[in-house]
């Protein structure tokens, strides 16, 4: 089989990252054979935690597309996601993911994502970044007044 | 124990969020008792299935310390974080999340936080959006030329 050419730019992508002073990660968004959105991790250059290529590449698609609602559009990525994009692809409502790499592999080139999906997967109480809770019934009116506004809209 | 201010203003902001054509979130991210970003859900209004409260409001404590790395900082949230929230806030190095209602009200309240966690714990194998695996060896030469590069920057 030949290889995809959106993972091969996704793969490209990714090592033009590393000379660009990013991470070594990229992304590319495709509704059918169109590229919406390319994404290169610009953490440290943006100043932006949450500036993996997934999450560029899935904002440059939604702002090519006009809204938030990416159905049946594709990602290419250099590496599995981590927990931060995985979620933001189900947001966006994305058909199908295609990788290369493991979260294995960016664990052994000195990356956190197999550590965080450990995290995730841990009782709250067990995480290390603790969650506290209080004013939860302040908090359920807020969405009481979303569920009695009539022209809300689902995302 | 009275309310903490921070958590009071998330709230705040999710109210003012609903009015806004937004989500009924809000978040704060805090240093000490300085408030570094501020946000609200704008999903829908920005077009971007990325903004939500707590991402919204990272970038913009990001942007405000003009670094990537927000350790020893807080967020304050008016709901659990989703897990792509939950990444963000563990790749931004927060020490703590306050929050005020849980994933089970934001289901209740029509919101598919609680059903992306239960996805991210399955195998990938079973999970509704496929991950499809190719180019693993051409994948493993950019992560190589990373850890080449001398200067290379953790985040």
């Amino acid at each position: 089989m030949s290889p995809s050419p959106f993972l091969t730019l996704a793969l490209e992508l990714a090592r033009a990252s590393i000379e660009a002073g990013g991470g070594p990660f990229g992304a590319v968004v495709v509704q059918g054979k169109r590229i919406l959105g390319r994404g290169q991790n610009r953490v440290v250059s943006s100043r932006d935690p949450t500036a993996h290529a997934e999450i560029v590449a899935i904002r440059a698609a939604a702002a090519e597309l006009g809204t938030h609602d990416l159905q049946g559009c594709e990602i290419f990525t250099s590496c599995e996601p981590c927990p931060m994009c995985l979620g933001a692809i189900y947001w966006a409502r994305l058909a199908r993911i295609h990788h290369a790499c493991h979260r294995a592999d960016a664990a052994a080139a000195g990356f956190d994502d197999q550590e965080f999906y450990a995290e995730l997967a841990r009782p709250p109480e067990e995480r290390a970044i603790p969650l506290l809770v209080a004013e939860r019934e302040r908090g359920l009116e807020v969405f009481r007044a979303w569920l009695a506004k009539p022209d809300r809209r689902r995302y």
